[in-house]
């Protein structure tokens, strides 16, 4: 065997990027295991939803093998089937808003297409095919132009797809078939059919709510800017010699810095939810966006401050000493606060009052701002004090960024009404710890959600 | 009238609300047209995108008016027009991805379809459709499991879904209908009508390619880039009694933060263009990743730089004197270096050997450097030197960002076989001045694609 492949020198190559290839795709088909159960790990509710779409086709796809379920609908119960398929998604808001999308649409287009229909019938059968394309050609440039509307198209956009298709096939397919009202009919309850059992099986079965996963990616991106900030001390100070200590848990923050799109997609779906668990009835998810935007602008700042841990220039073993209390306290100090903050999200409860934490880190800024203004230029060399003032400034910039977003939570918890602890009340309450636990939520919520945006038909 | 309204509370009470909402209602239809004159003059490609749609669906529809291309495919024509209104979209490559998955994902779904209803017809006619549920079950389980798969779902999800769809529409329906290989057949080929109808309308009629988007995305976020540092000294040395100069164009770079995703989608569409204007084939799309995401890491930068605009402690006029020269020097050369760039990226010419802008920014950047060894620290308040020392040394990792952008312009430069001009022979070359006007595209590029990512059936 292996005297064939080299025989010759031209044929010998392309024998060799064959068994190339062949290796690549083998070893390829070998990590697909793997890659699966990584895909599994990152969010168990994946396989749930597999299992879920799958149920879901074989129930709608009974009216097919019921003579009497399939007798009133005939093949129109391909719809149903389609619709199915179409319309499940991940979480329960966004099946909703496909859903309702879809009905709302084909109903729509379908009375609309009708009336085409009529009118096209009014001056005769000569005239009745140049009405019909006049009417589908000025409704679907209209449409398409309408799509591009930035509101429509955050929530609409997939009802005005389906308002054409509808109408589009009804007025064109009325041109052949009579029976334009009775197709039209069983189009629109073949639709209803397929869309609630997407939307039973969404909702009764392990539901997936995009608002939770939307307020636990706003607490978790918390805890990344907290944990970023109670390691950078440490970090910017730690000797070269030393080994790398948890740099990975440092990184974590670089998540956020482009969180905005599933940010946005997540509120979207929430507003279709209706109440579940802690969120009642017209929870303000809007509040959610204030939050996110605020937290990337205090990630931006860290990804800035996270420069000087590389640059080659660092501090003195002198300037150290100065500085290097001042430095970790105020980082670890706000971070102390902003994963009190990113708690306070979780368990949906706040402390009355001035919160120990917040006072904690303003003293430290305070110190740290005094400390400069008398340890500085006092023989230390220039370069360093660059260094040092750039950190101490982006800190302090950094902590202003804070006390934004626990102003902007205060505000959400005013308006989702969050229960009021008194602050002694809060250590060692049974109901709470509990509580954590089952807001404990996995880091792959965004790119589920992120993902399923681009879902089609 | 006015009567009516005031007579009692409670009912005057929801008069007033009506009355509310119906000039809420007036007033937004008002502004109806306004808007739809801003979404038209952002990108007037989208009004010819409209009219694209409207008749690429008119020409599908004529199978239905002309009896012998009807006889033909029958009720079955309907999928082309369904086909037609899914599968078009704005740019050529996001029309030839979803095309190709169609077409390919329905011919592979149809046989496999095919294959399983003969296979469940086998054990006898009682036991086909629990053969058929279980079969449909299993894959519908599978593939949407594999739709969470990241790189699938970049390039494939559609395919994906209409791999399911077809197979249970296919294999359902097979078992109502026994000319299943019939239904396989006209659904493959009117889909390939459909598809192609659509990729011929929009690569023929004013095409708007993605890779051309993308391309002037990157340049014209470099620019952005530029326009802030070009900016930046005069804004921050502007006493606060001056009027504000040109704040809004400072404040471009902003959109930059968030064009991950709409740079992603559009490489990503890119991928399936064939050659076009001065892209070949296999142009580098995966390069313009790497340098948009260091134009973010830049604009990062650039945002905490911001800051110390709004912020309270301004310089006192004592340090500008000192630092006011160094400070607009360093900024306005680096923002000619990237203006530099952005426009050797446009015209995707480079000037042959060292370009004289980076020199002259470089240089600025060491006399800033020297400036504050020796400038510093004399006399001058430590507030001010903190922010001083701020500063100067953002603008200095800004400078790095850039100098690593270029680098990664030349990569592209060298991948993508750009042209190489003498550095003299650059200067009033009426062909550059031509294609530069060519080049000059509108800032709603990013929006138009991003939104597309939505779109769904």
């Amino acid at each position: 065997m292996e005297a064939n492949v080299v025989v010759e020198g031209g044929s010998s190559n392309s024998w060799l990027a064959l068994v190339d290839s062949i290796v690549k795709i083998r070893s390829k088909v070998a990590e697909f295991p793997g890659k699966m159960k990584k895909v599994a790990e990152d969010d168990p509710r994946r396989i749930v939803h597999s299992f879920k779409v799958g149920l879901a086709i074989t129930l709608v796809s009974l009216f097919y093998y019921f003579d009497h379920l399939y007798v009133g609908f005939g093949s129109s119960a391909m719809w149903a089937v389609l619709t199915v398929i179409v319309v499940i998604e991940f979480s329960v808001g966004a099946t909703l808003g496909k859903g309702l999308n879809r009905g709302l649409a084909t109903f729509l287009a379908g009375t609309l297409g009708f009336g085409a229909h009529h009118l096209a019938n009014l001056p005769g059968r000569e005239l009745q095919p140049i009405l019909l394309g006049i009417f589908v050609f000025i409704l679907a440039a209209t449409v398409s132009f309408i799509r591009f509307f930035p509101r429509m198209k955050v929530r609409y956009d997939y009802g005005l797809l389906i308002f054409m298709l509808t109408f589009c096939l009804i007025s064109v397919s009325g041109y052949r078939d009579e029976e334009v009202l009775e197709m039209a009919q069983k189009r629109v309850s073949t639709i209803l059919i397929g869309g609630f059992t997407a939307i039973f099986v969404c909702i009764f079965i392990c539901p997936v709510w995009a608002g939770e996963d939307l307020h636990n990616l706003a607490a978790n991106n918390l805890e990344k800017l907290a944990s970023f900030l109670e390691g950078f001390g440490d970090e910017y100070f730690r000797k070269s010699s030393e080994p790398e200590s948890n740099k990975a848990s440092l990184q974590a923050y670089k998540s956020i810095l482009n969180s905005k799109q599933s940010e946005e997609s997540l509120v979207n779906f929430a507003r279709w939810e209706p109440p579940h668990g802690p969120f009642r009835f017209r929870h303000p998810w809007k509040q959610y966006l204030k939050i996110g935007s605020l937290t990337r602008q205090c990630a931006y700042r860290i990804e800035a401050l996270n420069g000087c841990l590389n640059s080659d220039v660092q501090a003195s073993p002198e300037t150290c000493r100065n500085f290097r209390e001042a430095f970790i306290k105020a980082s670890s100090e706000t971070g102390k606060a902003v994963k009190g903050l990113a708690s306070a999200m979780r368990t949906m409860t706040l402390p009355t009052g001035d919160c120990p934490q917040t006072a904690k880190s303003k003293n430290a800024a305070d110190n740290l701002k005094s400390l400069l203004r008398t340890g500085l230029c006092e023989g230390i060399d220039i370069v360093e004090i660059l260094e040092v003032a750039t950190v101490a400034s982006l800190l302090l910039d950094i902590l202003a960024c804070t006390e934004k977003i626990s102003e902007s939570i205060h505000e959400l918890a005013s308006l989702a009404h969050f229960k009021r602890l008194e602050p002694d009340e809060k250590d060692g309450n049974p109901d709470l710890d509990k509580q954590k636990q089952v807001w404990q939520s996995s880091n792959s919520i965004a790119s589920n959600h992120h993902h399923h945006i681009i879902t089609i038909e």
